[in-house]
């Protein structure tokens, strides 16, 4: 059983409440707790020494990075952060000046967005440092946009490029929180999530909950300067595409919106986010799975992001 | 650096906003995210494989512990939790069934106290298995009971018995949520937090969040058998007074209330909890630190909760 399986099977049956309007299987959790105008979105989210980031990754970037992973899955459900708690697990030799540079890389990352930090936990992980963030957030009713509602037709939307995260990005991403509401606040999202396992992971979970296919024209996946590079660095190296699509990381928006609306939104975002990328990558079709249209056909996208060249 | 050194280095200066009614160094954080009658209360909690539970804990009372540590500090603050999100960091060779068990340990807690588990994440931790729970409640505004209202003559209780925990309790606690609710109903509580350290070291934190002291009367202070058994079992073990004061994991209330008050809560709580036993140990005095009182004299607890007999 993988991680995508175990969970699941765990997500199954959840205890439930009548608080609980989306609960597992999306960016957030979204809670009605009784505020007026507005739900709450609820996040957590870990990073693990020797996985997300190394004994050499400079301390204020791990702290940053952290919060940043939490901020674009609010991001995602076009919120506004507003409250986190820090646990972090720590060897018993910690070394105080190290903990205290990820605590101000965070907190920094923090008064930027408005959050509030009110606590948390220090305990013991002997072998590494864990870093778990827990997020509340806020939407006002009804604008919070879900995986589940791209519909056939859609155009599909990734912000910024693609890929080779790992060279430097996954340190210093933007989470996109002014973009996702200023979208929502002027077009009609029909879905949306962040790209943090790779575009062709992802998509599948917005078509999945969905229940709908995609043809992405490969040609408009915005990819990276990164990933070309790592991959003309190498002839073993993933070629730049399959990096687009499986690097992960990337904390990009992935959003579809009626393809009627696309040009007039392609418009609007250049005037409002100029150094931003905005690209179209595709459609939603019937169906389930991806397609990948190039100039020699369609082919279908298998599950490890790889094409199918059948 | 120790553990609560770093704590108190790190929350310093955390960023706030508006929503924070209390911060860090509370059970819980308090927000106010404008629900009309009531305020948030926010917490996190970790266990860890080989400090919280080890690899021969049955997987069902690994997870019911996971959850109920957290229940434990929102009935420390007097609320009514709603929703949980789920951390777990993995060996890369998990057992699905174990993991599972540990879920179904933590939902059947979640179903008897009403809260509702809306998602969270696997990740990975190569070594050990570590949960962090991250958990919703309410209280009424207004009722929330935190630890920096003791008043200078206040009696100090506790629920339950104290110490020895190890031997079975840590696993099996009963989150001390109705007690705590009926309490603030029924009787102005000025100071309340939930033993998780232990009387020695969780009373101290009280007073120093009050600015006061404490006598502790030695004979009052309801010892578990479980202490009693392990101090008489090997000359040298611990004092079962001793472990009463220091094992820490006893997850009971301790509060403080009015002295004229303690009569009639004594006989009130007898009526209603007749199982779970409630002991008024001393009494809040001027000053700071604990003073243990015996029948030659009284004492300084130091702060390794042993007393220093001067």
């Amino acid at each position: 059983m993988n991680e995508f399986e175990l969970i699941t099977h765990l997500t199954k049956s959840l205890p439930t409440n009548e608080n609980v309007v989306v609960g597992a299987g999306d960016d957030c959790a979204v809670l009605d707790l009784g505020v007026p105008e507005k739900l709450i979105l609820f996040k957590t989210d870990a990073v693990v020494e020797g996985i997300h980031f190394t004994k050499a990754t400079p301390p204020e970037k791990i702290g940053r990075k952290a919060l940043a992973r939490c901020l674009s899955d609010i991001g995602a459900m076009a919120g506004t952060p507003t409250t986190a708690l820090v646990t972090i697990a720590l060897p018993k030799d910690f070394d105080a000046a190290f903990v205290t540079k990820i605590y101000d890389g965070l907190n920094a990352l923090a008064e930027k967005t408005g959050v509030a930090i009110v606590g948390g936990e220090t305990t013991t992980n002997p072998e590494r440092i864990l870093i778990s963030i827990a997020l509340i957030g806020t939407v006002p009713r009804g604008k919070q946009i879900l995986r589940r509602g791209a519909k056939i037709g859609d155009a599909i939307f990734v912000t910024g490029e693609l890929g080779g995260s790992l060279a430097e990005k996954h340190l210093d991403f933007e989470p996109r929180l002014a973009e996702a509401r200023w979208l929502t606040e002027h077009f009609t999202i029909h879905s949306m999530m962040d790209l943090s396992d790779g575009l062709g992971g992802d998509l599948r979970h917005l078509l999945n909950a969905s229940k709908v296919g995609a043809e992405i024209l490969k040609p408009a996946v915005p990819i990276s300067r990164a990933a070309k590079l790592r991959a003309k660095a190498s002839s073993g190296a993933k070629p730049a595409f399959v990096a687009a699509l499986t690097d992960g990381e990337d904390f990009e928006l992935l959003f579809t919106i009626a393809s009627k609306d696309a040009v007039k939104l392609l418009d609007a975002w250049k005037a409002k986010f100029p150094k931003l990328k905005l690209s179209c990558v595709g459609k939603i079709v019937a169906g389930d799975g991806i397609l990948i249209r190039d100039k020699t056909g369609s082919h279908k996208l298998n599950a490890n992001g790889y094409v199918h060249f059948a």
